[in-house]
């Protein structure tokens, strides 16, 4: 089988990090091509400053994967559809709902696979801990996803952009973990949302969620962490504690810790393979929609103004 | 058949203006009681305080109509459907989206029926304004929905709170027409929202959207108009221009204007039973997931204060 030519669109931190070597080290895909509008210096394949200039002028491709921010993603993704051509969205998968449902409807009329992906769904512990509260009954669920901005997002301006989604764009990690390894599904209660003075997107949120059978998920978000970082998950049940720690790739159980190498890209890669290879789409907005919903129903508080 | 008992719950202005009258007009169902904590005066029928009330001890119902603010509708709505009682939505279906999914999830494990109702789509100008869109191409569309707060929402703290939606509460009939009208689907790309500095809830928005065609469609609202009101939208197609004002009721084609009769809530409630009676739900989220989408990418502008 030839191997599924990718060109990877938006060439920031992600792509460099993750998506070039878990395309590297994919031998069902072929990297062709990267696009983006800056110099990116020596990567080894061809570089073009457009998608669209990719797209007439080639060199050819079956698919793309969308590492821009994503306030500019539905365009890109509208015109590779367009052409036939499959494409992996980065999270969150777009800047809104209903255009991430009208790029679903657009994939499906031409048969090319739309991915929504969702990196940490990937991570090590979380496939074992859906296995394990598939039939438990959660009582309570604690989220803590407390880290540095200047770190992880140094002078990202698009990030506080509207759209830009704030510490959501790391809370949504979160958000996909929970709502794929909860047995029922998740709604927003209420949240209050901290917005610095000088920007328009939250550095903190505090959200109550529930379960349809009233268990309460708390969410502590908060991009002003300094010192050690937590991304943490608690699920209190019936038959004792469930935690994933680091983002999920640690899971201890009740009988004891599992850690895991981080393969979130590689698995990522995997399922964009066999989506294509099946003719298959996979577009879970579930996460994108709590995020909406935290903006459609919070109460917003200015706080102290960020600069980077 | 025996008439579909009901009870009408949440006694504000739409409850005595358009929901009793359009019960009491329907011989498919029968008033079974009001419920909501202030005595109504006289209604002629069994009047309880809580929705619990009611369905503990009676008098027995088959259907309930939501009519509360929508910041307390999931709950209420939970708790019926528990019961096996068919749900009837009034506009928005609630406060947030996870929330009207899971509601969604409910009936259809019950067997109740749900109905998200959007009284704008039985304007008497809307069926033939979509049945005249189906095959035309849409150029532009111009949404203006200028009307006064003070006069159709007087007093009314709730809709000024989160999840309250301010000026979307009218613009949402907009977008429910909108929805149901244009041949293709439609996506926010831009939104400013105007915020009252002593207000939670927009009280003017100036929104773009698109089709997955391209067409532009621009919409206007506030509520800060006083004098004559607005409720317009014009469609601009390849086949000349419809206009739909009075809120959907006045259809002006190229061939000529048809007015009709306002028959929304007796349109509505001939729709719930026929859902009823068929073991059908309808909960289209379309519309509340463009406010969502409005209120998650919108640039926000801090305006004067609004004092009722």
């Amino acid at each position: 089988m030839d191997p599924i030519r990718i060109a990877v669109v938006g060439l920031g931190k992600i792509a460099r990090d993750q998506h070039l070597p878990a395309i590297r080290g994919n031998p069902a895909f072929s990297l062709a091509a990267t696009v983006s509008p800056d110099d990116p210096g020596p990567v080894g394949v061809p570089h073009l400053a457009r998608l669209e200039d990719l797209l007439n002028k080639g060199p050819a491709v079956d698919a793309v994967a969308l590492c821009t921010p994503p306030q500019v993603r539905y365009g890109l993704a509208a015109m590779a559809l367009k052409r036939g051509v499959h494409v992996f969205l980065e999270k969150p998968p777009g800047a809104t709902l209903s255009e991430v449902a009208a790029l679903r409807d657009r994939a499906a009329k031409v048969d090319a696979t739309l991915f929504a992906a969702w990196h940490s769904r990937f991570a090590a512990g979380v496939a074992p801990a859906r296995a394990w509260l598939s039939d438990r009954k959660v009582e309570r669920v604690s989220v803590t996803w407390r880290e540095d901005v200047r770190v992880w997002h140094p002078g990202q301006a698009w990030i506080w952009e509207p759209g830009g989604l704030g510490v959501f764009d790391p809370g949504i990690n979160a958000l996909s973990i929970i709502t794929h390894i909860l047995p029922r599904p998740v709604f927003l209660k209420t949240a209050t949302l901290s917005i610095p003075e000088n920007r328009a997107a939250p550095i903190a949120a505090d959200l109550q969620f529930c379960d349809t059978a009233g268990a309460d998920i708390h969410m502590d978000l908060d991009w002003r962490q300094t010192g050690p970082q937590s991304w943490d998950i608690e699920v209190e049940t019936d038959a004792g504690t469930l935690k994933l720690s680091s983002g999920g790739a640690v899971l201890t159980l009740p009988t004891g810790t599992e850690h895991a190498d981080d393969l979130e890209y590689a698995g990522l890669y995997a399922r964009f393979a066999n989506l294509i290879r099946g003719g298959r789409s996979d577009v879970d907005i579930d996460p994108l929609r709590l995020v909406a919903d935290a903006f459609l129903r919070g109460r917003r508080e200015t706080v102290a103004a960020f600069h980077d």
